[in-house]
């Protein structure tokens, strides 16, 4: 039996996003910048994916942007706003618990001279607002603050955050990394008073190579690539359109019956959960219920190197991982998990199991079953 | 009858390459950063691209990274240059005729307190060694010049540059914009004295959205995004697997025979010269000889507006260029006709033809059956 749980980490491209970008790739494969019917037919991929997004996000379409995937997104959001607003002061807040696309983001900002304030969080991995609100001054130009932890599922407040911060400036601007949120949560960035997003094809049964970035009309920008001026400019390079109109339509699959799917994910933790509780030396990092996302559970195993349980797993056909994969196989500590407050015993000996729409009560079953009888045998070998 | 002339703005994607990107994304999902099976079978795929990227130029695998495509590649080596070495000096060259991801990336450097060189070229749109000799100085750090130019087809001396550039300042990096010329010339960075090399997917019937960097290993360079570090920190994000796999395998195929279809080229190309210089008010920019790229012919028409033209030819299911199409349908005058001094009134009545190795000798006599009866029509149209 084959269980992938780590798609948080990537997942299957659906085949309906295939049978599409396959369409593209050979039939309409025209460059949209070339002015013939060839052009146009590619534009159309174009302008059909910013349609459904404009909708699904009840935004504006000159609004929304197609990027490289996640990273690039979460790039051009910071470094592109703060170098556009920099007059205007160079202090930027965001938490300790970011992605490195976003920590390293900042990271570089800060040699650039620019001030960062990283917001702690809970043991739940959930930012105060009170901390934000003491954070913020007038020289407050961005915040960037996660949807959905990638690491251990924490959901932040991004309506109570995005409240504050424009209650003390309404000029500071909100980014918020959507790239766990997106496909499991409605979000309406006007609404919610986010001035960018950012969304990855990848996370979405959609395809690698692809992602989205929400852009409040209103937003001072500034290009981070530059070239033929595609997409208004601000995105220069001619636009991957097999990955425009798949990541489209992987984000249109997965808003299909969204509440189902999602109740399904809810059922599957719930049980899941329900097992590893009832297992010896076991710990589920952050909240459980239905205020963390559906499908992000974070598990310390004690006495369990997590890699050597990872390996144990995948033996039996699970898959897994170690930390949040998207940090190039480096064993680098979890600032989520150091920031959360895990022991320092457990930090290496946490696992992150990652749902999917398709993942089946079957397979937690199975997966269950397999850590039941593997924990022992590991434990008795790192304890002798 | 379709004909698709428009190969130097985009080409058709493989089968074969399809095919193996559906595999990668259907199949071989997984992310290369996990630790599991699904990660190193993705992994695979990278691994195997470098190899072949890294035998096909005669570089080290180590030396070879993906990006999202030819434009990220000119900016990530001409900003990620520029940065790591200004302390060096902060002078740079470049010529008159670099497509727009190097030129505006330039624009851009000079905001930043960098000095550029913009190197003229002759009438045929080549760069002359005497002026870069005179152009290079001790505060010089990097020259980018392309390879081929993607709106004549002009073929720079770039073997003579490199010694030229190399004999006045070891130290001086330079980068050459391959985009147009990978995949119809054998390029050898290392023998040729090239530090960094941009190649595209999508112009070799590889997928949008995918593209190559070549980077000597011993160049200074520093990350223009951040996050996961990886590729070894140069180019965070989770790497688009099926898209470095598409590139790979289409830089593959476009190398087997490659000299039987660079002839075939040759042929298409002298036999549609030869058809268009029968028409008359028509003028050939740039060499027709075989010190000129195989794949690209720009004409000039007297009298014909060049959109008008190429409407008129895609009515009859021909599709080409004005200008590059890689400027996002904007009118705007082309640099290279400009920097090759081609005369006023013919600036808005060029067309670029591109062919690609599967272009027929009867799709090349089609097209210009068509251009001999449409000009005069469209001319008495213009001239009344």
């Amino acid at each position: 039996m084959q269980v992938y749980l780590d798609n948080s980490a990537t997942t299957r491209c659906m085949e309906r996003v295939t049978d599409k970008m396959i369409r593209v790739m050979r039939e309409d494969y025209g460059n949209p910048s070339s002015l013939h019917t060839k052009g146009v037919e590619a534009e159309q991929y174009i302008k059909e994916a910013k349609e459904f997004f404009a909708k699904n996000l009840k935004v504006n379409e000159k609004e929304i942007y197609f990027t490289s995937g996640g990273t690039e997104s979460n790039n051009m959001a910071i470094i592109g706003t703060a170098l556009a607003n920099q007059r205007a002061g160079k202090h930027l807040i965001t938490s300790s618990v970011e992605h490195a696309s976003v920590a390293n983001t900042m990271k570089y900002l800060e040699e650039q001279g620019f001030t960062v304030t990283y917001l702690p969080v809970d043991t739940d991995g959930i930012v105060s607002v009170q901390d934000l609100k003491e954070a913020l001054t007038d020289e407050t130009i961005f915040v960037s603050i996660m949807y959905v932890n990638n690491e251990i599922g924490a959901v932040q407040p991004i309506d109570e955050i995005a409240k504050i911060i424009k209650e003390q400036n309404p000029k500071t601007l909100f980014h918020v990394d959507a790239i766990q949120a997106y496909g499991k949560y409605e979000i309406y960035p006007k609404k919610e008073k986010i001035d960018l997003l950012s969304i990855s094809g990848h996370k979405i049964h959609g395809p690698k190579g692809s992602g989205v970035l929400y852009v409040n009309e209103k937003v001072k920008i500034r290009p981070i690539v530059f070239g033929g001026d595609q997409q208004k400019g601000l995105r220069s390079g001619t636009e991957n359109v097999p990955g425009i109109a798949g990541i489209a339509e992987a984000a249109k699959a997965c808003y299909e019956n969204l509440n189902e799917k999602i109740e399904h994910l809810y059922t599957l933790k719930a049980h899941f959960i329900e097992g590893i509780q009832k297992l010896e030396g076991t710990r589920i990092n952050g909240r459980t219920d239905r205020d963390s996302a559906p499908h992000i559970v974070s598990v310390s195993f004690r006495d369990v190197r997590s890699e050597v349980l990872l390996h144990a797993l995948e033996e039996k056909g699970i898959y897994v991982s170690a930390g949040s994969a998207c940090s190039s196989n480096k064993p680098a500590v979890s600032r989520t998990l150091k920031s959360i407050g895990v022991e320092k015993e457990l930090l290496g000996s946490t696992l992150r199991f990652s749902f999917c729409f398709e993942t089946t009560e079957e397979e937690i079953d199975y997966c269950l079953q397999k850590l039941r009888t593997l924990l022992p045998v590991l434990r008795r070998y790192v304890r002798r």
